[in-house]
């Protein structure tokens, strides 16, 4: 389980005035590349460097209670599958008081980025996700 | 069926080059505005004079191709579900070539912006999406 | 002068209720690349394919009057000075009533891609801007 | 002069592979906010609790060099000018090497967000304000 903080956005709103759902979704983004944080130049390294990426594949996402400016929020992330070319992440984001906002399912398949094409799982990323989940499926 | 037709926006790509899952979210929300357009005031007048709003409640989508700057797509939007306080629509989100790139299940809670509580379905929105879809659940 | 329409989208305010100035930055964006429509590829052709694109280097905006969702924008472009490796867009953002409620003026940089270097603009290019206002400088 | 410091993210850049001017702006905006965590609830508390807003009235942005992802920036913000009801920031952009990536120039107006009027500036703003700053013209 990996903890990530942050407060609420002032342009992440939407006319309803509460944070707007797409939103929610880079959340889930934000909060797996911050677990890649501990991957020698992070995330930006794997993309840049290595071209390799983590485009979604699949997405489920329950809302539960709205976000609003001024909230600060706590996402928790695990692995809960872990296979040879994808994983799946789960994320929940907990509002000011602790309460589950959203539960995001997000399942990312390692890409070469110069073709788009699936690739098998590097061992550095492979061992980093076996820190924070799940069994090989 | 409604159909609705833009271009990919230039800042809608991320750092991998294509565009990012969060806007391809985003899209889905487009195409209900878009829907409502066919109500007096659209979905603005909804949201705005009415205070009547459709946030979102569970989220499920598929992404099975990319899309890039510079595609033309086009979304095909059904209500595959009309509860009475809710409702599900499905997006079918077509690339250039008509493939396609993603598919979205959207639920969506009738609810009253100033309380932000679940509300009964006014008729004339009723009415509309009774004309997209399927039987009412 | 090249006029572009079209209406504030939900999620571009802020949590004060209005449209967010970078979104209206970015407006003078969407209404460049509207004039280079009506170049062959657009400007998605002069970007992926030419490898051509026009940063930003220099920016004024003034705001006058807040724009709100729902309003309906109109923009008015004109080029007000047209170098040789660069060109000033004067953008004027008009809501529902038709009063300005942003002057921008927009100085781009014509950059090879690739190297990030400016480069001699081209023909076409030149060409185009050259309907759209000012005597060359 | 205050110092706000973090890293480009990876739906800040654009289809040129660089991040959007319009991302750029926003900085500036998030530098301010930043500035305004000294005062008792932050922005946040400004805007949701008071009802008190600062709208930009003008801009004046400097491009000179790209920002890229991955890139980790420090934003150096003074106040420039500080009236009676409205306040000139300046931030100086540094990319990973240090250098000015961009300068801009942001005056916005104290407003009271329900009748989207100018107000006298409240007494803490301006004690805050005075700190990071110039003196009052």
């Amino acid at each position: 389980l990996v903890n990530y903080e942050r407060a609420v956005r002032f342009e992440e709103v939407d006319a309803a005035g509460i944070v707007y759902f797409a939103h929610i979704v880079s959340y889930a983004h934000e909060a797996m590349e911050n677990l890649f944080g501990a991957l020698d130049g992070g995330y930006a390294g794997l993309i840049m460097r290595r071209r390799t990426g983590l485009p979604a594949v699949r997405l489920v996402a329950e809302f539960h209670a709205p976000l609003r400016y001024g909230d600060r929020m706590r996402i928790e992330t695990e692995v809960t599958r872990l296979g040879n070319r994808s994983v799946t992440f789960s994320h929940r984001i907990r509002g000011g008081g602790g309460a589950v906002c959203a539960a995001i399912s997000h399942t990312v398949v390692i890409t070469d980025l110069d073709t788009l094409r699936s690739c098998a799982m590097p061992a550095d990323i492979r061992a980093l996700l076996e820190q924070h989940g799940a069994p090989v499926s």
